[in-house]
């Protein structure tokens, strides 16, 4: 008995030895293939180029879902849909900030609208700016030194957070609420220094929203130099903005996810796999997120190449309208539930294609200890924190239906430099750190295939 | 007794518990103070941009000595100093690479020659390419197809390793061994492929070396783009190249390594950071190894500004001559054995100021063991990696005198994208990562100055 117990001990011991093997070879072959081969970056180059930003509801998306479906075709996808999704319109149009100096004289200083803020209408809004650093300092102010004021919040982000999407978070505050806070002061527009990790004057923009019943002012990004010019300059003097904007919501239009799958050989389970399609209206959404579509696409590359013979349904799911609504998001977990399919996993890239870190983990224990278990060979590929964090807005929905999710956690520490700004361009996405992600996302795409 | 022995084994757990406490904190405060308030990233702003490159024995390096100097000062090391070394003097001075094309026509194409070797001394070399795509194949091929020509070593950076310093050691040979390769056979000139990850068309410049007693031809580096062109070229038509060049060894200079330290509050044990000064003659040695410069700086920055404590002297020795001979770090060692100095630990930044993954440990075992140990305190900060690799060229020359030595290990992914390239400039540096690494530095050498 003591033999043969030993012996099963063994065989099992050789057998999981051997499957690490087999797991290991496999995560080398994904690696070699599409770090030699892979499409991810000239994709990216396409979509970046010849498309650039593409806010949903924007013709430039309209074209981004044809493009979407033209290469998960290429991929080898065996069937590639596109699924409806209503989408608010904001359209920016014209805008400007000037400030009056000294000497009575005007002078235009880079900003942008925050995105869904209602803009001037194409009058100029005039006032005097107060400047303040935080909320809390704003919520001790009276009213009455609000009142028909526009108000620059001036807070830096937290530099100290090495992980970057913990400062961003502290100061998102600042970017999504102010317009409402001031409005109910009496306040006549915002002023927010972008959410940005870098010094340099380049505004970002990104989403905010009005309270319900409250007046919708105008919400303006401005550039962190800008914003630490302005304050300096209100130490002096009273000094006076003219805002002139033509933003706002247009309605809504019917636009798309985009959807291709490879089938499985054992049954119709899903593994999704996803990005988001949309991109702010500025720079040409190439970390954010055209990054995420490109790696996700390239799953399917990767898989046909090798042969990968998967046993449940591998998705990559490009999703609509993150930036403004997550209605993609909203869309497609409605969709599995009509559908009653079932879903063993999603993971999302929304966070740069920079070199890969991490894989996040929001599921319950049993599944989470088992693909920490993994962790080992995910290290020589510099993958190794695999924390219960944040997996992704697009996918966040499917938490209603108990999908295990995921999100890869690339290095955070250049993102908030260009996020949202004129500045995330192609050229600033490095060939190798997008194809590392792809890689990452592959590999454990591949072994929950293989073990759930 | 055994109520003794739990009590000590209690006290000893809640001793390693409250000790690991305090370092954690100390780690924290090293990190923010140098996240919010560092100089690392204006000092390699002041360096890249009023000095620029500096090879070793030419005037920016002379430059660069007093300002290295200066920093030293400002961060506020006890003592400064310069120790001299006798550099040798390569000079590139005006060159060119011309190829005639099918219609009798020259065209330029970017090159640059190779660190160390000789030039044509202003006189026009012509010869036919012939183009090869690895060591292997041009050694099975008979000396006569070699003789009186101009070989090119169109050999690709392998692009599957991870680590991508492997792939960089994998190519070096290309770069520092076909000249005399060539020259054996009778060859006239070789060109070589860069060392690059990227498929752009920046030559990358680096050391080559010469075998004693074998003819001194001309090496000289293509960027990728030029290769690959050549190579399709030479496909369909015999092609002729053209070189000009005045690059070449002009004897010695003496010149200094700089060093400065922070002396310690129990002993002249000494722990030195480092990195090195010279840079090669294009860009403006940014990354390699202007990042390791401001990041060993840093450390004593950081040491006064929260006033720690150093048992042992901390000193940070920026090197000379890393680049074309690594006298600085011999004559370093040299002078640590005739002053009979002991060194406790040695680390050297020079992979790039890109963010922190790790720190290579060459040193005996229990040592090794004893800073794997302290990993959890790394993890927040990104650094995992506790590897028995290579530490630094400049600090290797200690290991004669049985110095335990380690390296900061970067992320390596966009490294060979810029190295000894005109592409190595401030730019190309972010102040995030800049800073984690020098982050990183402080962080390990407060602990092996507290613990050893």
């Amino acid at each position: 008995m003591k033999g043969t117990l030993t012996s099963i001990a063994l065989l099992s011991f050789l057998s999981a030895f051997s499957q690490t093997k087999n797991d290991s070879l496999t995560f080398r072959n994904i690696a070699d293939v599409t770090m030699d081969s892979g499409k991810a970056y000239s994709n990216l180059y396409e979509l970046t180029k010849t498309i650039g930003h593409r806010l949903s509801g924007s013709t430039a998306y309209e074209k981004a879902t044809d493009w979407a479906a033209q290469k998960l075709k290429e991929a080898g996808a065996d069937k590639v849909w596109k699924q409806e999704v209503k989408v608010p319109v904001w359209t920016r149009g014209k805008e400007s900030l000037q400030i009056q100096g000294k000497d009575g004289q005007w002078r235009s200083v880079k900003m942008l609208s925050l995105g869904n803020s209602e803009g001037t209408k194409g009058n100029d809004l005039t006032g005097e700016i107060i400047v303040v650093k935080s909320i809390d300092e704003f919520e001790k102010m009276p009213d009455s030194k609000i009142k028909d004021k526009i108000i620059l919040f001036n807070y830096p982000f937290p530099q100290n957070y090495i992980y970057t999407m913990e400062g961003y978070r502290e100061a998102s505050p600042y970017r999504r609420n102010t317009a409402t806070l001031v409005a109910k002061k009496g306040g006549k527009a915002v002023l927010v220094r972008s959410l940005s990790t870098a010094f340099d004057d380049v505004p970002h923009t990104g989403g905010m929203r009005y309270e319900d019943g409250v007046k919708k002012i105008p919400a303006i990004a401005v550039g962190p130099k800008t914003a630490d010019e302005l304050e300096s300059l209100a130490q002096q003097q009273k000094i006076t903005a003219k805002i002139n904007s033509h933003c706002g919501m247009n309605g809504e239009k019917l636009t798309y996810n985009v959807i291709g799958e490879i089938s499985g050989k054992k049954d119709n389970k899903v593994i999704v796999a996803g990005g988001h399609l949309d991109s702010w209206d500025v720079g040409e959404g190439a970390h954010d997120d055209g990054a995420g579509i490109v790696q996700a696409i390239e799953i399917i590359n990767i898989f046909k190449k090798l042969n990968i013979q998967n046993n449940h349904t591998i998705r990559v799911v490009c999703f609509a309208n993150e930036e403004n609504g997550t209605r993609g998001g909203d869309a497609y977990a409605d969709s599995i539930k009509v559908k009653n399919e079932n879903h063993l996993f999603a993971i999302e890239s929304d966070s740069g294609g920079y070199a890969p870190r991490g894989i996040s983990l929001e599921m319950d224990e049993s599944k989470r200890m088992q693909i920490q278990s993994w962790q080992s060979l995910f290290l020589p590929y510099g993958v190794y924190d695999f924390s219960l964090t944040h997996s992704g807005s697009d996918i966040e929905p499917m938490k209603m239906q108990n999908v295990p999710l995921s999100g890869l956690i690339p290095d955070s520490q250049r993102y908030f430099d260009l996020h949202h700004s004129e500045s995330d361009t192609f050229e600033k996405v490095n060939r190798r750190e997008l194809l590392l992600g792809a890689v990452t996302m592959a590999q454990i795409v591949y072994l929950i295939d293989k073990n759930w």
